[in-house]
């Protein structure tokens, strides 16, 4: 192997991890259980919702064209023929001046188009003065109107948020088809690392990928099964990368993946299956490995947590969402660069940034220490293509 | 009680939903489970971070001093000492005219105060042949540079994200002091309501709320404690209440909260403690109530699921961040109308809108529909002194 990287852009690992992604399985789990799951299947509507027709106000139901031209001064006059209940099964009828109160939620009688809020209306022993018109369909939901039976009322591929969780619910889904949750390997390298309990001792740092990984894996709707630190011996790291692609549906490798003699990843995919990237136009995140092994996707991240942050979100984000057959969910705002941010062209940079006040401002301090990690919100991407941001520029914020 | 409603401003709400939530106890937890747990306690650097001078990149240690002037055509040589191993415990030294390999993440030897990339050298034998100087600290994070021993290297009330994470186990807090999850009772109350295993009668709809609310808590770093659907009754409902504030630390109950004969949820907080707010300017959302029992936050969401959710998010976030001693954190985006949005002033407006290219799009249809939850991605809020935005108008979309 030649002792320099022959990098691929940032756009084709992108394409590469999202090749190498294996097909996700689908389960059937319960509502409450399923918050930012992926939908692997339609959510449909079983019944008409609502079943039928509904005030949205507490208030009179009506025959909108009897109120034609109420008002304060001549107020239009109806018999009240009752009061319906919620959850009563027969609503009743009304006929020609009259009405009944209906509350919100309940449901119309028969012979109502329309409801008139309680605050435009009087009532006078059993009259109720109208003071205010309404328009059919004024206050009401009709019934199917807001999801009519047999229809898609949630599209596969949604994430399941609180709102789609309130919605699956009301159409009677009380379990739903979701996408597996892909089980991704965690292993970290180096002779360097020791455990988080541990002290470390001249020379060695704390194991910090495992658990910045894991976590990042959790929040992108993933579950991380945790392999540890594996010593810079190739076999040893041969044997933890198969076991966990025997646990796993795709194994993140981080350290071990510079491109000198201490390049075991590289070694280890290659002897279990292929290494399809080495290297990649990007910085921080230059050392990534993205290779494939018995079908599994097998990427090797840089050792510093810092970069490895970036490769996470730059490359990784985007094979955990095509394992989850979803689209990457990335949050970015519009801000101005409070200072001029230079680039290299050729390659993709990612500079952190704080914000505030619509501003960006790249985080002083070396690219290395870990620190900026915590003082940034975010990054502005500089493509290959550019020399960089000037101050005063506008430019989009990814927000970690 | 009166038929109207009492209103108080989005803000009075949010300050007495501020005001009465309880102090929350906080616990230790395995690093692994904090993912988005708030930070009780600072997290310091138990030892300096790193431990040791520590290269950034595959090179070559230097005393910078030794490259000045380097350059292709002139390179500086500098005798190669060897390699240093990751890890090692022993870093050596170099003396003037040497120099020692170090790999990325590697300690430097004595004497070293930089490092030349691999890329910008040569190897001629035992020789090393540099091509560009560096400057002091270039390439290397110095002892301590990242987090010095006893510094603080997070402040309690972060919320830990992935880097959060990261940064925790880099300073060796495998164990770290967080708030205690509040434990949010749920209970949906009216006669009209029926489990999501059922299919509703005429009159019926399912029980969507708990799902809604159960889902946003647990969105919201909080556990939900679910009590299920109570008839209209208000001894049975006081019962609900009561046992679940004996089990949470803050009770929502949505429905029964119209100001009319139904009007259960005031009533049941009126006998148990004190209603502090009944109705706030907000639409949709105005039948909310807001009180206190046994010292616990007692919330009465409006029954329809789109009313309350905007709840949810107007105001229940509030008391949420409150009772987690964090920030609310709520993402938003500045995006055009496409269109006029009137409002009535006197309330908050909360108006759904889809976004795209930059634009926001009010979502047509009733606002009591459920499917403009999962056909907006956010909500425009319209400021009570405001009469609404006009096509055109830049305006901040909070996100769902």
């Amino acid at each position: 192997m030649s002792l320099f990287l022959e990098v691929v852009s940032v756009a084709e690992a992108v394409e590469a991890v999202r090749r190498i992604a294996p097909p996700p399985g689908c389960e059937d789990v319960p509502l409450e259980d399923a918050l930012y799951r992926v939908l692997a299947r339609d959510v449909l509507a079983d019944i008409d919702i609502p079943g039928f027709d509904r005030s949205t106000v507490d208030g009179y139901a009506v025959a909108a064209a009897e109120t034609t031209g109420a008002s304060e001064a001549i107020p239009a006059m109806l018999q009240c023929r009752g009061r319906i209940g919620m959850g009563s099964a027969d609503a009743g009828s009304i006929f020609p001046g009259s009405c009944r109160y209906v509350p919100t939620g309940g449901a119309l009688p028969a012979g109502a188009d329309a409801v008139v809020m309680i605050e435009h209306a009087e009532q006078i022993g059993d009259d109720i003065l109208v003071h205010r018109p309404v328009a059919p369909g004024e206050n009401v939901i009709f019934c199917g109107e807001d999801f009519g039976a047999g229809k898609v009322a949630l599209e596969r591929g949604r994430v399941l948020t609180p709102r789609e969780i309130g919605v699956a619910a009301a159409v009677g889904a009380d379990r739903v088809s979701v996408v597996k949750m892909p089980r991704i390997g965690i292993i970290s390298t180096g002779n360097e690392l020791v455990p988080v309990v541990e002290t470390p001792g001249p020379g060695e740092v704390r194991d910090a990928n495992s658990y910045l990984a894991g976590a990042f894996v959790t929040e992108r709707g993933c579950h991380p099964v945790y392999f540890g630190i594996v010593r810079d011996d190739r076999a040893v790291l041969k044997r933890a990368v198969s076991s966990a692609l025997d646990r796993c549906d795709a194994v993140l490798v981080s350290g071990g993946s510079s491109k000198d003699e201490r390049d075991n990843t590289a070694a280890v995919v290659a002897e279990l299956g292929e290494v399809l990237v080495h290297g990649i136009a990007l910085a921080p995140g230059k050392p990534t490995i993205i290779g494939t092994a018995r079908g599994k996707p097998v990427i090797g991240l840089p050792g510093h947590p810092a970069s490895a942050f970036v490769v996470l979100v730059a490359v990784v984000d985007h094979l955990l969402a095509a394992m989850r057959q979803t689209a990457v969910s990335r949050r970015t705002v519009r801000a101005r660069l409070t200072q001029n941010v230079p680039s290299t062209r050729g390659r993709e940079d990612y500079v952190r940034v704080s914000l505030g006040n619509g501003e960006a401002t790249p985080v002083f301090g070396k690219s290395g220490l870990l620190n900026t990690l915590v003082q940034s919100e975010g990054v502005v991407r500089i493509p290959a293509s550019s020399e960089g941001f000037e101050v005063g520029e506008e430019v989009e914020v990814i927000l970690w």
